[in-house]
């Protein structure tokens, strides 16, 4: 599969290009006029959200302007831009159900992610593959950045896709995933939020705990779900340079 | 208490002075031919260690060449150049032979920090109010630097003294601390090793969770008690810089 642009804008040095991927619809930032390659990194958004949600263009305008690297970002399957998938939506519909009865969340939301996750890694490594084929992004080394429902399928993926080298993972218990994450082998963050309202405390420190990697790193803040302070933002961006080196 | 200088070297643009404030003898690390006022580092030894143990002046050394700080280190109470209190002497007998027989370490540790906690307090206290007469220290503001029993007696230092704005802390328990962790308020950085031998991984988080700073950011690392990465040591300089400014 190949990347097919749809449109290109430029503001504040960093280019802004949507494109599809076969099926997947995503977005690619890159420093204005780059040419070269340069390590990539990849956002995996929260679950019900879209790969231009929340905080991800600022702070993919950050990675590419102040570190210089290239930053692609996509709608996860049955979000965003993608059509929704009939047995994913009575899927989730019967989850609230769940939910709102009283079942654990993260156990329920952790059950929607492995519906999923197979399909979201195999378009990874499909968007992978196209985007190193631009000049401007050409075969440096990977990130992924997801938390929340971005790590319940980034597990998966770095479990599979050795051309990820480093993450950012968080916001996220164990369930479903003790033994995909101790087959994660590369450095990874790891963000918690001490006072999470979705994640109890202990299945989200049994995450970090399960994970494979001889490196990892776990930062707790107070807060809720939501809530990661800014300074970690700065020093995500410290931790990809540290791993992956700096874009020119 | 006034500062009584002992002995001064300069290498590498870092100015070491041994000195005594009353009875405490201490060492006070400043870039070399600094004047006027800037930011103050104490930093506090492990147990059964002192002023210029391990890691201590490289670090002291990162703090003054890359910061600009100042960074003074003291013997804790029965440490290093200080006399040996017979009942301490005693008691660190009795609690190695509780230790072997079975007793929860990091419980007796907690009775020893204890023992000497009020005198560690008011010996920072007093050394805070010398060191800054110093014309090449002055009135900045100060930060503390102190993990296991270097955190036994910073808690209530933190607690304790207003004139400390930020900390480093960790490698250590919540036993016998919880009440005066709960009066800390500024800025923590809490460093807990994932495998640490000597600390259980249940009472280093309830420590973190104890302490009532509003911001307090926990950062785990696999390892055992001794084995915090460097790149938490570069972390920590750009914490204090963050929290207390740059020194000229």
């Amino acid at each position: 599969m190949r990347f097919t642009p749809i449109s290109q804008t430029s503001s504040d040095g960093v280019t802004e290009e949507l494109f599809t991927v076969g099926e997947i619809p995503g977005v690619l930032w890159t420093p204005e006029h780059a040419t070269g390659p340069r390590p990539l990194i990849l956002v995996g958004h929260g679950g019900g959200q879209h790969k231009k949600a929340l905080g991800i263009p600022a702070r993919a305008g950050r990675l590419v302007g102040e570190c210089g690297f290239a930053v692609a970002a996509i709608d996860a399957p049955n979000h965003g831009d993608r059509p929704k998938d009939e047995e994913f939506v009575r899927f989730v519909t019967e989850n609230r159900g769940r939910i709102g009865a009283g079942e654990d969340a993260a156990a329920v939301v952790a059950t929607l992610h492995e519906l999923i996750a197979g399909q979201a890694v195999a378009d990874w490594q499909a968007v992978i593959t196209a985007v190193q084929e631009l000049d401007h992004v050409g075969p440096g080394p990977v990130g992924y950045w997801g938390v929340s429902m971005g790590s319940g399928l980034g597990v998966p993926l770095l479990a599979a896709e050795p051309r990820v080298r480093a993450a950012v993972l968080g916001l996220l218990g164990v369930d479903g995933l003790a033994e995909t994450a101790a087959r994660v082998t590369v450095p990874v963050r790891f963000l918690l939020q001490w006072d999470d309202d979705l994640v109890p405390r202990a299945k989200g420190l049994a995450l970090f705990d399960a994970l494979g990697s001889a490196e990892k790193t776990l930062h707790a803040n107070p807060g809720k779900h939501g809530e990661i302070p800014g300074f970690e933002i700065d020093s995500s961006l410290r931790f990809f340079t540290r791993h992956l080196g700096q874009g020119r």
